[in-house]
């Protein structure tokens, strides 16, 4: 068979092509009631001067995104944007004055929730560096350690890794089997790798530019074990290669992240001097013995864990940041794609018009929003509870990790279907930010074992509170309790179906409310059950119910968030853009409840025709929140370098 | 600063290492009930002898799979791979009788759904060429356009394109704006792309490959416009360059399908032969006259367009299988991946063995299963509706798609998440299975727009069927319909907790029903006071509901999935697998109940009791499928070599 090949003939009755005109129609911009420059600024808070000096920086040529698939050229291009970045100092904001540092913690993470603007390659890659590697040296070290190694940890010059996670032992740290064992002799900890499993796994920065290593590993002092504590280790030379007694394997290509080189890293018999053990918890004497503040190797682990609070809390805000690019790209493409319509209509619909659409972008714009005060929230706990009762802080920094990066996965995903085929082209970036970003639901904790920490750490409260109490105190308790929760069920919590009582932020945090401390009550009985009548463990009993757990947490994030942004729209003066903010935070609170209409229902905290109402008033606030939706993303203040997608500029 | 570089010392107080022995832990697998091959047996169904001989072939050396970067090279290698499977005739299978093919598309989908367990770049090259290329030469063409292009289309000679889709319409076909212009002087058309947006986008086979293309354009004849009609355009010469008036571009790097070359064409005033027309439907005769047997220019599109149908079939088949291969990884991983652990217990616990990793296991097994079914009922219904009415081919085909598509994108994220960092690594295949199927939801007809024309159909339905009817008639049948939903929701229904019926496929297929039938007169009643109350158009009324449009869809396609599950069930001979579908399809039809208890305690379907209920029960569910679990995806039957994830071997 032949194919047909005839010469197409040009014929000159209509007019020439005109395709290379590759015009985007204009994104309808001219609908909000507001000025997106002052939502930003309520977004940008005390530190847009770090911010605006980042986006200043992230958007010089020199760090213009790299397109190509050649791995090896890609780890070159982010270690370069990390180095320039480091360069400028951003390291020290975050360093202990004693070595010429800010402990600016909340100005650092306003850079890096800024810096993840950018390809997310290049803040994994700080991250390590700065978070990881630097950060522990920082938290885990004492005076030594920090002047020795951190200003060039923190400037870039000495390249380092985090050495936690082993292949045999993702999330449960305490089972590492990596050991350091305190060899008298030579005053040093031997450090060893007993088999495949204790291989350091996922290290970033392992597998081509890190020089030392933050190794955690099984402390043994004369035949005694102690736990896992942490030692800093070189791994490689300053040529490149790895040393002696150190193996180290690259993870390969990944789903993403490609930029950032992973690696394995296992260690035979390799020597290290006392002083290289980070001992502010507990250190090994110079007579051999072991010794520590802390009683208690639980106690000890979850002091020295304690510190990948700020850990998770970057990682947060800068999985939010991400859902914020995805929602700025798929929101502003909503506003400028026409498809189908009226036939009556001179124009096709735009995507934003159709419902079906609104409903699909505008509660993830409210919900990013809200998440974004929630962080800022954490934060400033962050820096007031450095002493005393850090559970708190704990509970709700694992909490809201697991919730924000759980919905910049979903957002991401919702994104990509709303931009079709565009969404899928890499030039329009939602590709990239749903890859890079998907290792954070799993990383720096487990999502769902982290959401089993934050309702064991609510129980853990609740058994504090009553401790103390006598039986008759107690039995007073959990009636206040009842009488409470039944209180909060006032028949028009559960009938009335009034926009404004829908809209009265007192109905909402009571129905938020009234979720969690059910749940909390309802895990306690279960817990007590288990323990008491099925003579579980607390192992086995906290195990079997790991669905109540995970209902609780869930409950206590949301209700955390919901209240922290009722706050927020509560104590700002009358002004436009507090009616924006307020629809907002309605449109999250009443499509959060539209989606747990089946929890409220079951509990009979709602009515039918109530639940059905909130459905309509969803829709509703959809319609109202559409006008505003391009001025809303554009209140993020990603810079267009950044955002970079064609459809969304 | 110095880096601290002592030499390491190697110390021989310890064993060596041992770290190269990379052993995974076994895969637990004694605990079913049941031989996985006999259960295969039931999934292979009649096609068992090509689905073998696929297997048979992919699993030969040449077929392992490209891991690089290098996306010039990964094309040529899928190129590769499909002339060697087009080769073996398959395409054949599909082809008419008159140009010595077998006519046999069951048969096809059955290979096509096999080929899926391997790289889905390969099943999209081929999709293309032989599916939509071959594909509509075939259904829109006659006895000419067959002997001349299918031989060599289904060997993969000639290689094609299917140009429907334009920048400026996705998923608005009827909207195109390319042109054909019958030129009387030449006898020919004139095929055109006005502007940029006029552009043919994300075509497969268009960047590198493509010789003909189906293109798909406004035909017009004498000044007069006809609509949307294909024609056969060549568009690039033996050597591999555009010819004269063809303009290609390569749509880049995306966010998966890498190995497949999908471009954007346009075309300037090329010319082809009358003949080039694809005229079942309609065609230009010699005398310069257009002529079709279908009156109506919209009947005659959506019959052209009706064509797609086996396409949507294969693409839910496809993905149906990359949900199976996650599920496979993702369990085999769960049975050996210990992780925490009693303090009592010797070794750490299964991730499977926990509740919450039982829960985002076992529901999706069970609704991969589900769908399987569901696909083997639409492909017989594919077989029987030649004549007479396909509206409910095209309602199941469209719905099925959307369903199928989602669920696989849902199901391969939450696998990728219960692996952990392992399902982030390349080596073990999640991220490419997620990557390359994320466009499923979108392509073949974005799964928001499919799902409005499954609704709109059974309206549609609902209409034929009520407007013969006199006025007392039509009272009469909304009043029975009432009755029915009332008769329906027996107390039995609303309140009895009992585990023998909640497992009573009479109880769950009633509660389907009811959720479908109740949102089908609620669409209707809403579409009704739209058009009548509201005075709204047809359009502006459907664009109002599309959330009411979308609930419908949803209960339509999981009552049909559930109800042929459930029938399969009913007619087997009582055995141990009986038992073992049974607990499957106990399980989707109580976690889709679960997922959907909103909707029928808002409804007063479920009381609050019951719907707790039913979530104890789908725990229950899931602990007694767990022991079956790695069994159930052992009788998917996908080969190690397919498969290639170290985790899951």
């Amino acid at each position: 068979m032949k194919v047909m090949l005839e010469k197409s003939l040009s014929v000159d009755e209509r007019p020439g092509p005109v395709f290379m005109e590759r015009t985007y129609p204009p994104i309808e911009r001219n609908t909000a009631t507001f000025d997106p420059k002052v939502l930003q600024l309520l977004l940008d808070g005390v530190h847009v001067e770090i911010r605006n000096s980042v986006k200043q920086l992230m958007t010089q040529p020199e760090f213009r995104y790299y397109y190509g698939n050649d791995i090896a050229l890609y780890r070159k291009k982010v270690l370069g944007w990390m180095k320039r970045i480091a360069e400028t100092g951003i390291g020290r904001i975050v360093l202990p004055r004693s070595v010429g540092g800010e402990e600016d913690l909340p100005r650092f993470i306003a850079a890096f929730e800024t810096l993840a603007f950018h390809d997310l390659n290049l803040i994994i890659k700080l991250g390590v560096q700065l978070g990881l590697f630097a950060g522990s040296i920082q938290r885990l070290g004492t005076e030594y350690h920090h002047q020795k190694y951190l200003p060039d940890a923190a400037s870039g010059t000495l390249m380092g890794c985090f050495g936690m996670t082993e292949i045999g032992h993702g999330s449960n740290v305490q089972g590492l089997e990596t050991t350091a064992v305190y060899h008298r002799p030579s005053d040093s900890f031997i450090i060893h790798s007993p088999g495949y499993t204790a291989g350091k796994n996922y290290i970033g920065n392992a597998a081509d530019d890190g020089r030392l290593a933050v190794v955690f590993a099984q402390l043994e002092v004369n035949g005694k074990r102690h736990g896992v504590h942490a030692f800093l280790v070189p791994i490689r030379s300053e040529n490149g290669d790895p040393l002696p007694g150190v193996t180290i394997e690259d993870n390969g290509l990944k789903m993403g992240l490609n930029g950032v080189d992973n690696g394995r890293i296992w260690f035979d018999q390799v020597k290290v001097p006392r002083a290289e053990m980070l001992n502010r918890f507990a250190e090994v004497t110079a007579e051999g013995q072991y010794q520590s503040e802390i009683q208690g190797q639980a106690e000890r682990f979850f002091t020295m864990i304690g510190t990948l609070v700020s850990g998770r809390i970057s990682i947060a805000a800068t999985a939010n940041s991400a859902a914020k690019s995805a929602l700025t790209i798929a929101t502003r493409y909503a506003a400028r794609r026409r498809q189908f319509g009226s036939p009556k209509a001179i124009q096709e619909s735009l995507l934003l018009d159709y419902p079906a659409h609104q409903r699909k972008l505008c509660p993830l714009i409210a919900k990013v929003f809200a998440l974004d005060f929630a962080l800022k929230h954490l934060i400033d706990l962050n820096e007031t509870v450095h002493s005393g009762n850090s559970r708190p802080l704990e509970t709700l920094a694992a909490g809201l990790k697991a919730v924000i990066t759980w919905n910049t996965t979903q957002t991401i995903q919702i994104c990509r279907e709303a931009c079709g085929g565009e969404g899928y082209l890499a030039v329009n970036r939602i590709g990239a930010l749903k890859a890079d970003t998907d290792i954070y639901t799993t990383f720096e904790g487990d999502n769902t074992v982290l959401m089993q920490l934050v309702a064991k750490n609510l129980l853990s409260e609740l058994k504090d509170e009553i401790k103390g109490m006598r039986p008759a105190q107690r039995v007073r308790f959990f009636l206040d309790q009842r009488l409470g929760a039944i209180a909060r069920r006032n028949p028009r919590f559960t009938f009335d179906i009034r926009q404004s009582h829908l809209r009265d932020p007192e109905f909402q945090v009571a129905m938020f409310r009234l979720r969690e401390s059910t749940a909390l009550f309802a895990a306690g009985r279960a817990f007590h059950r288990l323990i008491c009548k099925n003579q579980l463990d607390h192992y086995a009993a906290f195990a079997h119910m790991q669905r109540e757990l995970l209902d609780l947490a869930h409950a206590h994030i949301e209700r955390t968030v919901l209240e922290r942004f009722a706050l927020l729209i509560r104590t700002m003066q009358p002004s436009p853009l507090k009616l924006v903010l307020k629809r907002l935070c309605d449109l999250f609170a009443l499509s959060q409840m539209e989606l747990n209409k089946g929890w409220y229902l079951e509990h009979g905290a709602l009515s039918g025709l109530k639940s059905k109402a909130i459905t309509k008033q969803v829709d509703k606030l959809c319609r109202e929140v559409r006008p505003e939706a391009v001025q809303l993303v554009d209140s993020f203040g990603i810079p267009d370098a950044c955002l970079a997608a064609p459809i969304a500029l």
